[in-house]
């Protein structure tokens, strides 16, 4: 088993990785003061629940917790002020009182939803994060919860740290192939942006994540979870260093945006994201290896690294408008300078940008 | 100009209570640090807009500083979910973004409403408040901000200290003389938890409140947000000590919940709870004068001291019984020992609590 500590002064909290901690959840709950006497709140999704709700919920019942669950829609949308209102229902229904917790059992989505409910619920009740995706890894880390509004996705939410984060490494077994690739997709960020013996021990051992060994998964998300753990360390707020987190996510949030249903897995878009910055430090002036080993990273992961032809460049460049502050031509971008290390670059023309999004689809 | 300072570590902040502060409020965004660049957004009722919401927005315009506003309906109803949700579609549309700051001008429904609004908007921005009721001096202090659920009042929200609080005693001249006398209540209530000399203060200077004598408010206020604020500092989260503001609201809030609409206002109904509270500290072995004095201090404003006749006491105690945890036969009440002096008693007999109920009646 290994532990991570997130360092937030008096909202520090460790994250646990393991195989099977599940079995002995209760243990990390009492030992973590969570109160016997006041109901607990499992939220899961309709894809997650039939796996492991059952299991977590009669190992925490045997632990002598009381629990009361909900399961909601899996995908983005369950990430609603029309779910914070049911689930608060649920909540009220089964007396759950301020020394009671909520519990994420799930990937991202039931992360942010769980989160924004137990930050808002009598002003803030206690959280805990049972993750059971690998991409899950990058929203455990850092308290950012929050729902979508028609309008804008998080717009709605807070910054509420867990109490603590478990990850039981037997649960991303249940995961299909594409989301183990995707969710790697964070976990090669990570590298890139903070520690290139990481990208390199990424790549020697892509195989062995995409085949889902434990120990390789195990360390990945010892290395991603720590990496994000020292970034949000320094900035909890989102002042600044924290945006470096967003390397390949202005391209990625575009690609997403002019994607059909499904089309595209966010760690895919991110991917494809992360070449077109590697493509732009590179015309900053970095070795072209900074982008061969980039897309070394991604492939050996089984990720995409080029945009299909079909999407359209100015749409594209429109959803990247919508979704950032434009100024005269200009655009925010997070630009790797070196494997391992990036830079805000607060005005990058949008005719590079426009040019690299060419680059990247004809190459497909 | 007086101020107060609200001591909270990073989030102190000060209360400025004068005459004519509106005038000049550019100039406390300024030093506040309130950004020019990102538009702010006023928040205000359909009561108060007519009065002050010109004034404010062309004095904020006059300052260099880009004004949105947004009116919602007045009283308890608007703070929904519902709200939110239109309250965020606006500030999208006017462009709010992180460096943006959410203005109350209102009461307490309005404060509480903006404040969850700058809580989770972005996952919080700035907030500032403008109160134009006496009764709202309770809710400045202290951060506590909320909307209500179906189910539950005040059931969704988060603590989200404003960046600073601005009472222009002018505002108050529009007050109907009911809501005048019933946000009195609160302050006499502040002088009866912890401040003897302010209670007898309030007793010798109660005509001069309620006929709105600027000087008189402003003390008052002054008074009133210094006790709670002093409260809040030892105990910002309400884990203890913050549990002694509720003195009268026990009985107070199962009144409300019994009466019909518009029949008792909140102050008027804590009132009466908080002559329930000393005829308790009496039943403990306090002075008969404890209950003389408070009496004496809430009639002075014009408060009601009974429980109208027709009331049902069998559907006050079932109000109570659903606002709060009981235990065989017993409940928590805040319970007056001397004048300035109160104590958590965590095991009030029910049975004590109708016999008060019943006097309160007959003494109608």
């Amino acid at each position: 088993m290994r532990q991570l500590n997130v360092e937030l002064g008096e909202r520090s909290y460790p994250i646990y990785i393991g195989e099977g901690l599940l079995d002995e959840v209760s243990s990390y709950f009492v030992k973590h003061g969570i109160s016997q006497k006041s109901p607990l709140m499992i939220i899961t999704d309709e894809k997650v629940a039939p796996f492991y709700l059952e299991h977590l919920t009669e190992r925490l019942s045997a632990g002598g917790f009381k629990v009361v669950s909900a399961i909601v829609a899996s995908g983005e949308q369950s990430k609603s002020l029309a779910n914070l209102e049911l689930l608060v229902t649920k909540a009220l229904e089964g007396g759950l009182d301020r020394k009671s917790a909520i519990v994420a059992l799930g990937g991202g989505v039931v992360g942010d939803l769980a989160g924004f409910v137990a930050a808002s619920y009598m002003r803030g009740v206690k959280f805990v994060q049972i993750p059971t995706t690998i991409l899950a890894h990058d929203s455990s880390v850092g308290g950012k919860v929050a729902v979508n509004h028609p309008l804008a996705k998080n717009i709605i939410g807070a910054f509420h740290q867990p109490e603590f984060v478990l990850y039981d490494l037997k649960t991303l077994q249940s995961l299909p192939d594409r989301e183990v690739k995707a969710g790697l997709s964070e976990v090669v960020k990570h590298g890139l942006i903070w520690d290139k013996e990481f990208v390199d021990w990424c790549i020697a051992n892509a195989g062995a994540m995409v085949s889902k060994q434990p120990e390789a998964l195990g360390y990945a998300l010892y290395k991603g979870c720590g990496v994000k753990a020292q970034v949000v360390s320094e900035d909890e707020k989102e002042s600044s260093l924290r945006a470096i987190l967003n390397l390949g996510h202005t391209i990625g949030h575009a690609l997403e945006a002019v994607a059909g249903y499904n089309e595209l897995l966010h760690g895919e878009a991110i991917s494809i994201g992360m070449i077109g910055s590697a493509k732009l430090g590179v015309r900053y002036g970095a070795s072209e290896d900074l982008l061969r080993v980039t897309a070394l990273a991604l492939e050996s992961c089984g990720l995409p690294t080029r945009i299909p032809a079909h999407y359209d460049t100015d749409a594209i460049l429109a959803a990247m408008m919508h979704d950032k502050k434009f100024s005269e031509g200009t655009v925010v971008f997070v630009v790797p300078v070196e494997i391992g290390k990036v830079e805000i670059k607060p005005d990058v023309p949008i005719q590079w940008v426009r040019e690299i999004i060419e680059e990247l689809k004809q190459e497909d």
